[in-house]
């Protein structure tokens, strides 16, 4: 009578991911256990990192299986509590399946406080608002006066950056995909320029806006906006690494030119300081993130936006657009309804 | 009468540097003003580094001039002084230019104390040591057990990397070219463990050198070896970066595959700290190295080995040499007569 579905990764990708790649499936209603809980899906998360996890072989996140219902950060409502952490009716978060009924232990979940919309807990105050946080603060160091390249500036992790930069005295200089995504970047993000990826003049147009250089370059593209970054960069600068969007789709070591000895000539004459880090790697200073952020989300000071795609099987179209750059700001997909709404 | 020579930079190299991009020269014998000491030079010291000063453009260095002397770090005997701070007799290190006879301000000289041999303060007990000691402990950061793996483990700075590396309580894997430079790095500096670069198998070599992966990667020189290295480090490994010498003659992209992608991704994932630095950026530490690394040479617990060309006219062919990897330990030309020999 009740029906229920989930998404499972049907296929691993070459490359970019295509739909056939995923499978979205009825299966039956969960029953639970002693110590579950019921929860219905309401909001799931969609983000770059997702990518690796559709490949075989170790990474810093396990691969998806092939067969089995793919997952990510998501808000789910408790239907019915097993546990003595939760009740029915509370809203929680965490790592959670793609499926829109299921029975969980209740491990690594989260109580939302409801001080703000439940999707934010995905976004500005979530995973990407962490890494955005934790990249700016912990490995950029900024300092008052300095200048701020962001990649991805209109992206959930980008657009934080990009508002906390400016909050920290920087000058901060987007990179975004398109006149309407910069345009937000500039005009509702407070950034002091904002240069388009696509445009052919990126080298120019970005050094004409930082012309005192680059201090601090945040990168989770790679690609093209590396490139023109990197002539840039100070000496002493630094380089947070908390994503590669621009490669994640890559097969093998691509041809043509080989960019990586201008690469390590520059690290070392500059003396930059190139640092990958992975959000919970950090995780123990989320209170000191939810305390600086929470506030201003809560006020409007920070803006947020978000890509709200409606319904669980939309999700395959959604995260292959995601990787295309197709989102603006925070892509989370609807899969329920949402009772604070 | 008395003869003077020099050596000038003829003409810009384009790619590796050619005998004929040099100019040995006689030139009049120097008189001094008020102020200057009149220098013999002694010895004069080849780094790789130098080849970057035969460029135009900035860099972190100053350019050579076409037409006017090459110079580096020197050691030279005063002769004769209208400066307060040096007497006749006095030896003295600092960066001089190649010339045989010279009048010089007495700025930036330093006079040896006589513990050691006076060529070590072009070598283990000067710039190339201390790149090697602040390289491995201000961005190495060395946790003992861990594994360290340096390149051109024999060279002048990895020498020293090698052996700090091994009273630290590393486990050390030297990389080299040949078998005799790598015999040396196990049988006389106390590595693990040294793998030939041009082996073609240098690859699994290297990864059976480490068993536990590599957690800091000491890079002087680029190419085959950060291949090697990179797929061997751990999460949160370090990589200090105060050399390139494999593209040091390169005249522009090579061709062939794009490796920036596979090292940005491994930055990622694994959270490798890349960091670039150069000697002159810790020099205020420079009595903290000297204090350390100063009474084990005069000891012998930390051995030095010399390539030692004679003849200011044969500078070039041992530069050249030098770029090649053909010194064996650190390369130095004695110009003129030791008094202390």
């Amino acid at each position: 009578m009740s029906t229920n579905a989930e998404i499972i990764l049907a296929s691993r990708p070459t490359g970019a991911p295509v739909a056939a790649n995923f499978e979205h499936r009825a299966i039956e209603m969960p029953t639970i256990g002693d110590g579950q809980v019921h929860l219905r899906l309401i909001y799931l998360s969609l983000d770059p990192y997702l990518r690796g996890r559709m490949n075989a072989g170790k990474s810093y996140v396990p691969p998806f299986e092939v067969g089995a219902a793919m997952g990510s950060g998501c808000v789910a409502e408790v239907m019915e509590s097993r546990n003595d952490g939760f009740a029915a009716g509370d809203l929680v978060m965490g790592g959670i399946d793609w499926v829109e009924r299921q029975a969980h232990s209740g491990e690594g979940l989260m109580k939302l406080d409801g001080r703000t919309k439940p999707s934010y807990a995905l976004g500005v105050l979530g995973m990407p608002g962490m890494t955005a946080w934790a990249g700016l603060n912990i490995h950029g160091k900024p300092k008052e006066g300095e200048t701020l390249v962001v990649s991805a500036a209109s992206g959930a992790v980008g657009s934080l950056v990009t508002q906390l930069g400016k909050s920290y005295g920087l000058r901060v200089v987007g990179v975004a995909g398109g006149a309407e995504k910069c345009g937000y970047v500039v005009d509702e993000l407070g950034a002091d320029a904002c240069v388009d990826h696509r445009d052919l003049d990126l080298n120019a147009k970005l050094a004409a806006a930082c012309p005192n250089g680059a201090d601090i370059y945040f990168e989770n593209v790679g690609g093209v906006t590396l490139d023109a970054v990197v002539p840039l960069m100070n000496p002493f600068s630094r380089m947070p690494v908390c994503g590669m969007i621009a490669n994640y789709n890559d097969t093998g070591a691509a041809e043509g030119q080989d960019r990586l000895p201008f690469m390590m000539r520059s690290i070392l004459t500059k003396r930059i300081a190139v640092r990958g880090f992975i959000v919970r790697d950090h995780w123990e200073k989320f209170p000191d993130f939810l305390a600086e952020v929470g506030p201003k989300v809560i006020s409007g000071e920070i803006k947020v936006k978000e890509t709200m795609t409606q319904g669980l099987e939309n999700t395959p179209a959604a995260f292959i657009s995601l990787l295309e750059g197709g989102n603006f700001g925070k892509q989370v997909v609807q899969v329920g309804a949402d009772p604070t709404a």
